[in-house]
């Protein structure tokens, strides 16, 4: 479910928001639609590297909350995003090692929610989402995030990998989860540090696993697959935090 | 949202349900009606000990999806509860310590079903609930739960202050989870135990956490105010794996 106020609907409204630096998330366009207001507004959405789907007249009528689409509706972020900049430059502030958390895949906004939660409470500077495949900051997310949007920022980059390599070349080291690694317990997961967590189907996807340092594993015991994402995210972010004590 | 094959509707349907043996999570009768039928179902709802709600017709029109509920509409568990007794002795037969779950007023059924995922992961031996202020085995709680609810045993008891008592007579610490507690990595969490989780507002009730052996503290760096109630649990639970390893 989306609050109105996070949908946007018609090529001024559309277009205004871009126009006003707001942040969408998505845009979608009715597929073949080629006059010049709806260019403009695809232009826009180029320029600030927005994903834009184009659907059929149906989805956008099911989609739509006022009936008037003309044609384009977009999905802005209730909150802003940060730069992965800020977050680095936060726990230099405070003196404290990089502790950031990224998210591959996790598309779930409750996930989401309760990850930013955890972050924050774990004293995470940061947590790092990617443009594609990953939930935005819709109104669930805000709720379930119970607040910590306020304090913890979010990044979200073009490419989680490139982001990674840069952020190593800057010392930090980075560790995905993963039930093939080492048991958490066993792994020195102090110093400067991001933290990658992948969808519970599919895990951390291949080459971000292969650009991680090291893989951990949170030791189970039982009959299932995998914990809840965000379960997950906070066992392990708490091995960190139990270790950096 | 509850799936149509969970909610029974009509005094001879719940009726049957009730004598065939099945799990009656909640009973909703017409405020004031009196007449034999529904005094039978009453009398066996009473016998299994099912919460009995007296209500409105306008509130039984808007419960019901088929029309007809003739003023009793049941909800049934998906799932069949099991009994404390069961998880003591699968405890048991494994030759390991007892450890539960036991969540106080957990009332998400999301929530619920994380936690029935980390306790069959972490290799607790079952979750107990209360029959009050509790979310019941609902379809949300057995999709949330991702298969767990196939293995791990969840029992619901009508006070759980008098099953923490029972259980400390014979042998079970219990633990429960409290901002104000002890930071959990100085506690001392092996042996036979019982890990009580409270809600994401209250915490543990004033009563359960009276009956408790320990308090045990999440260590928190951030600025709200607690992490969501299955990310907790999922903490607690593998701090007491990792003490246990």
């Amino acid at each position: 479910m989306r609050y109105e106020e996070l949908t946007i609907e018609g090529r001024n409204a559309v277009l205004e928001a871009f126009r006003s630096g707001k942040s969408i998330d998505k845009l979608f366009v009715l597929d073949g639609c080629q006059d010049g207001p709806v260019r403009s507004i695809i232009r826009e959405a180029k320029k600030h590297d927005t994903i834009i789907n184009y659907v059929s007249k149906e989805r956008l009528d099911q989609m739509s909350e006022t009936r008037k689409h003309q044609g384009v509706i977009a999905y802005a972020a209730a909150y802003e995003y940060a730069q992965v900049e800020d977050m680095l430059k936060a726990a230099d502030e405070k003196r404290e090692d990089p502790f950031l958390i990224l998210l591959d895949n996790i598309e779930d906004p409750h996930n989401l929610g309760a990850i930013i939660r955890t972050a924050n409470l774990a004293g995470a500077h940061g947590v790092i989402i990617p443009k594609r495949r990953a939930a935005g900051l819709t109104s669930t997310v805000v709720k379930a995030s119970a607040g910590a949007l306020n304090y913890t920022p979010v990044a979200k980059v073009t490419n989680l990998t490139k982001t990674i390599q840069e952020l190593k070349e800057r010392g930090i080291w980075f560790v995905c989860a993963d039930m093939s690694g080492t048991v958490m317990y066993q792994l020195n997961l102090k110093g400067p540090i991001g933290l990658v967590i992948g969808s519970e189907g599919d895990g951390v996807s291949k080459l971000v696993r292969e650009n991680c340092d090291f893989t951990a594993a949170i030791p189970m015991a039982g009959d299932i697959d995998s914990l809840n994402a965000s379960v997950a995210a906070g066992v392990l972010a708490y091995e960190i935090v139990r270790q950096r004590i």
